[in-house]
């Protein structure tokens, strides 16, 4: 029998696979498990979006341009331009979903062996677009105590080597929430054009900032328009994860050309996707506004409530819908699959993300864990109770 | 500015890319083209795909399992089942296109450097994968005067290094619509299994075998099951290349455990896709046979035609929707750009894919090109008389 690659062996799984046979087993012994470990909001996809699809009149399901339909990038682009955004519709290769737009992006700048500088805890599939492009992910580490913000240049820095092309960030953050500052945004500017590296800003939870603090666009970073990559997503923005349509949006017109021949081989983005995610940019003003509210609501619902538990410590997050908090246990992976395996109150309990698989350096993170707050507030109330009675009962805990 | 990677210069373009600005141009100056050059087809996609899609009451679009609905699993192994492959639903990967399966399935057998061998003419997409996987493609040549029969076992044996992993085939061929044969297959089974190998078997033309020829899939050869990758998409089967949906199968499980690995870091494959997909293997039979006659007589039709031209030959293809045909010109590359720029019969002509994009070596298929027999029989008629018309007129007609 011929042997796997070991990329295939070293190719990390998703940091809750091992959690996932204890969930099914939960649910079979009829205990209710709220999922507060993924990304899968349960807000209402945009009727414009489910309308744009049933009335598709279609009768062959071509190809479509490897770029993207023409009318979903100019009609992209007007939206970027309108929240002030310098993007021209050939700017943007339509991708299978941000995964891709890392993945060519990487492809398209970075050569195997060279290196990016991520700060952890960071989005766990980085990891895997790394494995896949053959490149090296160095990391320093943004702390709880310091509610996640940038690192100092310094460190980034200290971490600089002759292999070293791009530095990566998630703005708002996945798993952290945190959101850079428009001085954060300007030092990391500094930082990429001093050292001539690419900067992969992740922006698919810009909609999403809270406390009246700004997004700032890596790419409104003009001394370094050509560094910027900027890996977009309809995915969170609409509700629309299944669609699989993000882009790639870059003034780098070489990297452009260079991504357009990854995006060729695999001929175009899908067809009914892009149906949905150019008819979502017609989504009423109230929609975003009803679900702005309901996150904002149910993120202060869920810090309040986290902060209460004794023992349990998060940051106030500034964006997205995920936070990081500390628990007073000895190992939250241990944690995590304990209070699927062995624990329920009144017939419920929680799935969680253990935080370890967001960092890279072990030991990181071993008592912290990533709550996504993508449940409705009844549902995130019960939560709260099942996770302060595991704590209580939980015979790892520390505090 | 920051440097683009060297793989993103390398990276091969689409053999037809150079031509689409002179087929534009054509366009424009009100001259009708006649696009032999792709493997879109002009065929209806069934009526209970597009309807699955209008009727998919989906209130949330959400992420799917990262191998696929299982449902749609379980019924699309429940067809291979029918035509007698021994295929459990857990054996299937469910993937972003044919495309996608490629790089998963290189990936998790290969290392970058490892090597693999393809008998050339060849899919020009496979070159792209071998980029983005870091691997090399070792090339052996299949020639028009043997109908582009598979090259003697010899022929590959002289290829393997070291560095060897496995061999690709694509049966029924894209370009050269050759079938391989019930010995062929055999011989190929006994290669793989001596040096340990990989087989890559791409079968996405499976439906399209002409003149009673049986098609063998790489997945009966017994000795082999735990070497043999299968590459399959719904795209050409149900003219649906839109949706974006293929498959990697194997009974190899540490094989298939790696390709999910890289599987869920993409999250999942396009939901409506998925749908459509699923909804497809409820084709009725007479849209199958319906679609195969025309396509047989449209085959039948274009070989016909195509010989009757002075110094034109293309053996005849005996599966998927192609033929390799050898033109009496000095080179095609310039014979197809001249055919869209300076050449027009009665305000049309005519878009082919000169055959050298889809060999490696230079110099080959100089005077070869692929036609793709995806247009109706009243344009196929067209495209023939202009053709004939083109090549008198060709300043660099040979004989």
């Amino acid at each position: 029998m011929p042997k796997i690659s070991n990329r295939g062996i070293v190719m990390p799984a998703s940091p809750i696979r091992k959690l996932v046979p204890y969930a099914e087993s939960a649910k079979q012994r009829g205990v209710k498990v709220y999922h507060l470990n993924i990304g899968q909001p349960d807000i209402k996809t945009p009727e414009v979006a489910l309308n744009a699809i049933r009335t598709a009149n279609l009768s062959v399901i071509e190809y479509s341009h490897s770029a993207g339909n023409e009318s979903y990038r100019r009609k992209l682009a007007a939206s970027y331009n309108a929240i002030g955004m310098d993007v021209d519709y050939s700017d943007i290769l339509i991708t299978t979903g941000g995964s891709e737009a890392f993945v060519f992006a990487f492809m398209s700048c970075l050569d195997p062996g060279d290196e990016v500088i991520i700060p952890e805890p960071f989005y766990a599939n980085y990891n895997a677009f790394a494995v896949m492009a053959g490149i090296q992910v160095r990391t320093l580490v943004s702390t709880i105590e310091d509610g996640f913000a940038l690192p100092p240049i310094e460190a980034f820095e200290k971490l600089i080597t002759p292999r070293t092309r791009g530095v990566v960030i998630c703005n708002p953050n996945n798993p952290t929430g945190y959101l850079y500052s428009a001085e954060e945004m300007q030092k990391l500017e500094a930082l990429v054009k001093k050292h001539d590296l690419f900067l992969f800003s992740d922006e698919v939870y810009r909609e999403f900032c809270y406390d009246g603090q700004a997004h700032i666009s890596a790419m409104s970073l003009k001394d370094i328009s050509q560094h910027v990559i900027m890996i977009d997503s309809v995915s969170k923005r609409y509700s629309e994860c299944g669609v699989r349509i993000g882009a790639m949006v870059t003034k780098n017109k070489r990297v452009v050309e260079a991504a357009l021949k990854f995006g060729q081989s695999r001929l175009s983005p899908p067809s009914f996707g892009q149906i949905a995610a150019e008819a979502s940019l017609d989504t009423p003003m109230d929609y975003f506004k009803e679900v702005y509210d309901e996150y904002l609501a149910r993120r202060n619902f869920l810090l309040e409530g986290l902060n209460k538990i004794p023992g349990v410590y998060s940051p106030m997050p500034k964006g997205a819908f995920y936070t990081v908090a500390r628990l007073p246990v000895d190992d939250s992976e241990k944690f995590c699959q304990w209070i699927l395996s062995d624990f329920s109150y009144q017939g419920q309990t929680v799935m969680m993300a253990p935080a370890s698989g967001f960092y890279s350096q072990p030991g990181l993170g071993v008592n912290e864990v990533r709550i996504a707050y993508v449940l409705n507030r009844t549902d995130l109330a019960n939560a709260l109770v099942v996770l302060e009675k595991a704590l209580e009962a939980y015979p790892g805990r520390t505090i």
